[in-house]
């Protein structure tokens, strides 16, 4: 009896396109074994060779990994009208066309699928949409960026600054010629935006998610927070808040004993919270061509075994911007009575309230390194710009977020 | 226009059954979006009351939460039989029966699912049935039993012996009034019998799963080890070896920067390794009422939306028995001359490479505390037996295995 085979057409073979091409046949045997029908990549489309019509035509899946959102969002758009199964590893077309892309595959009652598009080979997605769907997840949150991780890993552990720190990983290929993407965190804003669409079941667009980068760390930050036992990550979060959610990305020191602060390097990580499942943490590599290959063959898989996600469709929820958090503050300061208590003063009148302090002398300068107690965002913000203002200081702030929250 | 409903059959309301009683209840609304039907509870089954029959006549799905083997074997062999998708959180059933009762669920064409037989509500089986399905998978291992976790953490940060950490887990529901099989391992074992089976699309029997337990940890061994900054786990470990596997559950310390080293308390954490993934790691609470009716909720939705696992049918694997470890060896001896040197030259003799070796004064006695180099295990035993018959040996010599893979 010979197997049924499934055309596929791969559009693009870069790194990812590359691996997935020779795992498909690698593993043709296997899967056909497994899922009963045996997957074929039949044509390929590179930008500089081959056409889209006639591999629409003649293939049945199509795995998009061309990257970018334009020619991505036309083929595959059109691939899933015609009622074709999807397969993408894109989390900007995702991110931004979301909507139009699901409504799509829904008329088509065709499969799209994104694995590989948040935290490489780690499956999220899949646990959210499928182990969680029942679940009223009130929190997903994580490394979503290895690049970024990898840059924060080596500045703590080398003293490197930021700028060294990102040579070393654009010399080991964890950060490409140009980085903007990843540094300022958009692409981690991005990855947080389809995490809290599939985890609260509402749209959300790339602008509702606020982000900060790491291009601004400095290697002193790190170091004082180091003698602290806090180390720094590029963190996304989102949860639900005040009957909406928030959805943001920011650098943040983790206390030691937290599940993330152990993740290092290129490394990815998320937790998902809810009270009916306590949390989960997933962690594994979060790029690389080999294991984003494994993340779409994964899909394929699932395709050929004839399941679906369940995509939720409830109401939508309010953006939720003013979030309560703690912070670290340096400030660089002329070394002189009064001034200690003037900042009390800014701090005191905003209702921030001071975990701890410590000031260390600086020739005629001083440096005072604080912690915030958590509050209300706006609060210490108003207070952050009261202080950039004062005739005594010596450098522009710098603000941290920080989470101690106790874990189990 | 009125939701199709799905009526399900609940075995056994006990901790977990009662929780998932009420999360069908809570959660019903949100399914019925999702999945497109909704779940109802339409007939209960408990040891003291009910019958089988008629609710395998009214019910479309069955989920069997009663534990034990008899009569859920032939509960669970029926339900499929006649055509009924099965949930069931039962370990033991899987390990033992999971033969006959896939050929059963395969012939109906019917679903088995049974997330929550191994590391409760983290996605395990799932992932490695699923997201995985296409991946040649070389290793699965980790922490798999909350209640000797919870044991272990205690006995390391409070120094408590291995019976007052028993004591205290018992208090704190964390281990049944008979601790027997969570403690002597077999529990892990069969856990780790279902996870090879699934890994590596091989029947494995519980009597191919060798395990040893806790019971006989000394809190010194405890306390050395942590000087050297190792912490001691019960790990389940599934892997390929010289063309077959090996399946084994055994005492072990971690050298610090393992990704298991901090797992504490009663939760579970399980690793995946492969070339084409590197390793993927997945931790949460590995019971809880609540948190295990959620992972069975899960199935059920599953089920819902007519999604089938993947089932690998492929050559069995001979089990290898024999493999390379690294010891802690603690030896109680008489405190003379000529003693290490005898010891060393047993070891020596056997192939055994020592790595390191602490000596300490114990009045006429000393403690040898000794580390050794990777290498085959029956090398080890061999010296081992030698030495405990050494007329200067003051008590039984203790023998624990410790990881010191490097880790990414």
């Amino acid at each position: 009896m010979s197997t049924d085979v499934v055309r596929i057409g791969l559009l693009g073979k870069g790194t990812v396109g590359g691996a997935f091409h020779d795992l498909v046949a690698e593993r043709a045997d296997t899967i056909a074994e497994a899922a009963g029908r045996r997957p074929e990549i039949a044509a390929v489309l590179r930008r500089s060779e081959g056409e889209f019509d006639p591999i629409l035509e003649d293939c049945e899946i199509i795995v998009e990994l061309i990257g970018g959102t334009d020619p991505a969002r036309d083929y595959v758009l059109r691939a899933l009208r015609a009622g074709r199964h999807v397969v993408t590893a894109n989390k900007q077309l995702i991110a931004q066309f979301g909507d139009e892309l699901f409504e799509a595959a829904r008329e088509a009652g065709v499969q799209l699928r994104f694995e590989a598009a948040v935290a490489g080979v780690v499956p999220v997605i899949r646990v959210i949409q499928e182990s969680l769907a029942a679940i009223e997840i009130t929190k997903v949150f994580g490394i979503v960026n290895g690049t970024t991780n990898f840059i924060l890993s080596e500045m703590a552990s080398t003293g490197a600054s930021y700028a060294d720190a990102l040579h070393r990983a654009q010399d080991l290929g964890y950060a490409e010629a140009d980085p903007t993407d990843d540094v300022d965190g958009a692409d981690a804003a991005a990855k947080m935006a389809i995490l809290a669409r599939l985890a609260f079941g509402a749209p959300v667009a790339l602008a509702d998610v606020s982000y900060q980068g790491i291009t601004e760390i400095q290697p002193d930050d790190i170091a004082y927070a180091k003698e602290l036992g806090l180390s720094l990550k590029l963190l996304g979060v989102a949860e639900r808040r005040d009957g909406g959610i928030s959805v943001r990305v920011f650098p943040c020191f983790l206390y030691p004993g937290h599940p993330l602060a152990p993740v290092e390097g290129p490394f990815n990580a998320v937790m998902v919270e809810a009270p009916t499942i306590t949390e989960i943490t997933m962690s594994g590599p979060g790029a690389g061509g080999v294991e984003t290959a494994s993340a779409v063959l994964g899909d394929v898989v699932s395709i050929l075994s004839g399941r679906a996600p369940v995509h939720h469709a409830r109401e939508s929820l309010e953006i939720v911007r003013d979030v309560n958090s703690s912070f670290y503050l340096h400030l660089e300061v002329a070394d002189r009575p009064g001034v200690l208590a003037r900042i009390a003063e800014v701090l005191g009148r905003n209702e921030v309230s001071v975990r701890s302090v410590v000031q260390r002398g600086l020739g005629d300068d001083a440096r005072l390194v604080m912690v915030m107690h958590e509050g209300a965002e706006s609060r210490f913000f108003r207070a952050l710009d009261e202080i950039a203002t004062l005739e005594f200081l010596r450098a522009q702030p710098r603000a941290i977020r920080v989470i101690e929250e106790e874990f189990v």
